[in-house]
């Protein structure tokens, strides 16, 4: 395995797969001219799609089921092992892939990855996290939705998850964690928040540092590394996020069109507002990591180009690079599960 | 009371107070004249402020206590009557004035002002609602943090005082309500969302259209005129779209000076980037309004300049001039209490 890496790629998820997906396997392969891909699809579709320069680095599997768009989790568990989605899952099950990526069905690609490559001894949940913009750089957050409801030990396991993920995509040697909560002190959150902020302010021997309680406007200030918040909470504020940068955009571009003068300052500007606009862009930052999984695998935004898609493959390979999988299996086995419990003291304190 | 409307102001809350209190009472002067103003706070410190020309419009109140930014809600209510937020809550309580306007501290305002206003009959809690700037205007979003846990008739009661609220700051005679929840089909929010989602979809009579569920870009989008939710997810979501706007303004300022070209942009464009910022700016939107109490009571930001002190004073204007205590007052009266259980057969369906 060491050298070569192998991605799975599901070639019929997503709004624009599969030339989405295609275009987005030639820009990963400039990006990373060692890798090789599985492209999993209806071969009659891709075939004219991929020229003869790919032989070198894909092969394509045919299948013609697909996991559409709004098929339940329940649903696409029914559709069985032949769906283009599930055998690039399997691909990485049968060590033949080192990851996998798709744009497809968020819900059905989480519960065939669990299904099918299980989720590593001692984690209790997988969560989605992704990498975000932020004055500092980057930062980390999850969950983004895979778990609506959480309790205080799960927030716990995706603060030492995020960490290991913010090594692997940030660099960072201990990543700054926070916990998010809301700001005013007498409010201080519900019982499961402020449950996890006593284990994680007692634990000892964690390989990163834990900052406490952080806020919405925390997570663009870059605060802290890793964001951890149950996926309900994490949804909503990566949501809000997009909306609000596309509002912006909106008022940016009728601020350029009112006049003349603005239509003039803005070809001066060009330059400087097409590195803004790249900045802005959020299929830099597109990838969803599924983490917690004995596997990897990452999924693209359904609306994403296929520099987007490019993001997500490069996401994938440096998680193998950085044998993640290996990183959170071995935090987990050394884990102190007690230091999961909360402590007796705290738990019966004040609120 | 009918004409003149008089407005008590806690002079010793927010960052700035009491100098930012007193720009922000004469910039609400100039735009509603007839308005007058009770001043709670250090005489000593406010009159040095106070130009000849207010004694036509303001008096003060003099009291040297005052509920500091740190304090618990349970600490202010100890602090007792003679704090100026107090003194200016018990004001309306007492019908000296229409409503109160402070930025201190959140939640000894909404502390004080539940025990000294009370909340209308029929109603459960109150909620902190605001309007935010959207693709199509303006919406309503509540709660903002008042209530961190809300059971699915606290969030049916929401819409309902949520859209009293848009049809006085909005001017929408029949508002579109949505519930905010996460996307994904299959991960249709908690148990608590899906509840307030059949109770509104079945509920008669009531004075909205219910749209349905919301995702966090659909805040800015526009989709409604009311987004509900509960007020740990509408701080964060508040919270994380005020930090992407301050970051998306970064990232300008950096596009902006990045070339002489870019700068020499600016300048041309100067007059579309300053109604830029304008429309950019949140306090513009500032003024978060407690619904659901018997007296009208508005929290500005607590970093507000006098702008946008001036801004939540004319949100309580408003409020008192479009009788909306009265108006959620006869919602609740006619309100069928039945239409807030959970409908039997409804609730006994698959998830």
């Amino acid at each position: 395995m060491s050298g070569e890496i192998i991605i799975a790629l599901d070639a019929m998820g997503g709004d624009s797969a599969p030339a989405m997906v295609v275009d987005g396997m030639s820009i990963a392969h400039v990006r990373y001219p060692d890798a090789r891909f599985i492209l999993f699809g209806d071969q009659g579709l891709l075939n004219p799609l991929l020229g003869p320069a790919v032989a070198g680095y894909c092969e394509v599997r045919h299948t013609d089921k697909v996991v559409s768009a709004d098929d339940k989790p329940s649903q696409a568990l029914r559709k069985g092992v032949r769906t283009s989605m599930r055998l690039a899952i399997d691909a990485v099950r049968n060590g033949e892939a080192s990851g996998v990526v798709s744009a497809g069905n968020t819900g059905a690609l989480m519960a065939m990855s669990k299904f099918s490559l299980r989720t590593l001894p001692g984690i209790y949940r997988p969560a989605i996290a992704s990498n975000i913009p932020t004055m500092r750089g980057e930062s980390v957050m999850l969950d983004l939705g895979a778990n609506i409801q959480c309790d205080e030990q799960t927030l716990v396991q995706f603060a030492v998850m995020g960490a290991d993920f913010a090594r692997t995509v940030l660099g960072r040697v201990r990543p700054l964690v926070g916990l998010l909560n809301v700001g005013e002190e007498e409010l201080k959150g519900n019982d499961t928040v402020r449950g996890a902020h006593e284990i994680l302010r007692q634990m000892g021997g964690a390989s990163f540092d834990y900052h406490g309680f952080v806020e919405g406007n925390d997570i663009t200030q870059g605060t802290v590394d890793v964001i951890v918040t149950d996926g309900f909470t994490g949804n909503v504020a990566l949501k809000t996020a997009e909306g609000t940068a596309r509002l912006i955009g909106e008022f940016m571009r009728s601020a350029f069109r009112s006049s003349w003068m603005s239509r003039l300052g803005y070809l001066l500007a060009r330059r400087g507002m097409t590195a803004l606009r790249q900045r802005m862009d959020m299929s830099n930052y597109n990838g969803g990591v599924f983490l917690g999984l004995n596997g990897i695998a990452v999924k693209s935004h359904g609306g994403a180009d296929a520099n987007g898609f490019a993001s997500a493959i490069g996401i994938a390979i440096d998680m193998v690079r950085d044998n993640m999988i290996g990183k959170i299996r071995s935090d987990f086995e050394s884990f102190d599960t007690d230091a999961l419990m909360p402590p007796k003291a705290a738990a019966g304190g004040s609120a």
